[in-house]
């Protein structure tokens, strides 16, 4: 498994004990998946913060968003129909809950590694019958001036993209949810083609299908359309049970460039990267056979969830032939890692 | 368990006998699930024709549609890997396909009964790489002049919601698919509501949410977003495991009536109904407690696949106080069962 990440001597940059809780009655015990972008001449983050209530003993609490505010589900460790074996959820009487209410948190750095939270900027939390389990995962792109947000939006409904605009990081308006049940993963291209916003994302079969790659249209950002399914994930490989886009598909001369993560039957999550046609993104040029990154680092081994290196947040600098990726280590800690997009490109297998 | 179908004593109005294969290799093995509209003075219905070639002696044979045409897929009965417990799915080496390939057929009336296949309109095939298992329960929504066919879209890479309009029945335009897996059962309002489409969906959740009814609305009928969840399955009631509607919302004065399918743990499939608000549809009035009708004659309890009663096709006559109900009985029959709409009424439990 091939690894060309250089790692930041600082990683982890983030930990749960480096910011408050957004809640007396929680603690955090992730932070992760951080989006990211330049605005005010810094460099931000928006981390996924993942939230539970101390664990008593003999019973297991976990929060939910209700209309009055944070709720605390308790349900007794001996309970019948209670199964707790991945970290991530819960599953009682055949209904599953998150063991974390995730909200996101803006954080910005003036040199890319010193992350600090600043002033006078809201958290986002999950608003409405759709967010109710919480909201996760965030891309944000910049497109004409506004920066579109999409996240994974988790209630008992079900998980979908939701979507928020701002131009400002203090004001956002919020577009409800954009790609219907089950979906993740979502990127939107920075630049409109032929008059069109572009976007990945990651719907999932039932029975027929599974979890591919797709690429949808839209006039307005808002409303989208002619869904086709452009990645698959490949037996036998490092991404044979699931794939997903990373951060907004970067634009080379030679194609616009994706880094995603693939995640094989053990979980054990890596990155790669595909190439897109400029004019037609549909059209699929080149894919790397091997991975990019793997988890090696202790912090990307063991975690709240190990064996994991998960991105949707990046940096790009072509002139340098760089790409600075933001990453979540084992769904615990916030990393970075710099990539040589040449270097990239050399693994990328041309159809 | 409540019926209040009065069924036509001409049912099954057609059979798989009653129509041409549509190709030399194949048989009919079903019709069922007719789309409903009024065209050139007459009721037209659009039905799903499922079909397979003669199957051979211990080898399960399927056909999928290829570049080329269409090619017969041949398992030896005792391969290692195969499944074939649904009549309706293989399994083999964990890929699902499915026993039938299903195209859309038009056939019309004068009376509403008696059906033919008219001269000079042509089949309903699925095109390219998103529709090459098949097209299935077509709607059509007739709006401002257009007719909106939306259908179940099957490949390998998932099933979704395919859309194509005409105005003439003789040439369509293809929208690609508008709805991303999973996803199916999809009507569109055949009126606009304050300046918007809107349309009821099924997508399926993977884990967390089930199989349950949504809205969505859009700016060109192409395009949708704002997803929400609006009707939910009702655990130890006859639509505990799945949901979807029918065909497109019946507009009476106290709110849009929809037909909805609701299926059992155990598959069987009856039929309900909600009431939504005339002018915010995510608001749901009502609901039947009971079914409006359950599988009883022998042709809805014995055929392909048994005990379902399955809609997507109507005639309404608010005047006369009917909706004539177009149905797929056990997976292989086109019948047809006239309601009285103030029953319904009846049979709704406002909140």
């Amino acid at each position: 498994m091939k690894d060309i990440a250089k790692r930041f001597p600082e990683n982890p940059l983030l930990s749960p004990p480096d910011i408050m809780p957004s809640h007396k009655d929680l603690q955090i015990a992730c932070l992760l998946n951080p989006g990211v972008f330049q605005f005010d001449g810094k460099i931000w983050m928006i981390i996924r913060v993942a939230e539970r209530p101390e664990q008593k003993e003999n019973t297991i609490s976990f929060p939910i968003l209700a209309e009055s505010g944070i709720k605390i589900m308790e349900i007794s460790n001996d309970a019948v129909g209670l199964e707790t074996k991945d970290p991530r959820v819960i599953n009682y009487k055949n209904v599953n809950y998150l063991t974390t209410l995730s909200h996101l948190r803006l954080v910005c750095s003036e040199d890319g590694y010193k992350f600090y939270e600043p002033e006078g900027y809201p958290l986002l939390i999950g608003q409405g019958r759709l967010e109710s389990f919480g909201i996760e995962d965030c891309r944000v792109s910049y497109i004409e001036g506004v920066y579109y947000l999409t996240y994974t939006a988790v209630s008992e409904n079900g998980v979908g993209v939701g979507m928020r605009t701002t131009t400002d990081w203090k004001n956002f308006y919020s577009h409800g949810m954009i790609l219907p049940p089950h979906n993740k993963d979502c990127a939107i291209f920075e630049e409109k083609i032929n008059g069109l916003f572009y976007a990945l994302h990651r719907p999932s079969g039932v029975g027929i299908g599974g979890n591919y790659i797709w690429l949808a249209s839209s006039l307005d950002g808002v409303n989208w359309g002619n869904h086709e399914c452009i990645l698959k994930t490949r037996e036998g490989l490092w991404d044979s049970a699931r794939i997903g886009a990373g951060a907004s598909p970067i634009k080379t001369r030679k194609g616009w460039l994706s880094i995603y993560h693939g995640a094989n039957q053990n979980s054990q999550y890596c990155l790669g990267a595909f190439l897109m046609d400029l004019e037609d993104p549909s059209k699929i040029l080149a894919r790397t056979e091997e991975t990019i990154m793997v988890p090696t680092e202790k912090y990307e081994l063991t975690g709240f969830f190990g064996n994991v290196v998960f991105t949707n947040g990046h940096v790009v600098n072509l002139k340098e032939d760089t790409v600075t990726i933001y990453y979540g280590a084992s769904d615990e800690f916030v990393c970075c890692a710099e990539f040589s997009i040449k270097e990239i490109f050399s693994l990328l297998h041309f159809y």
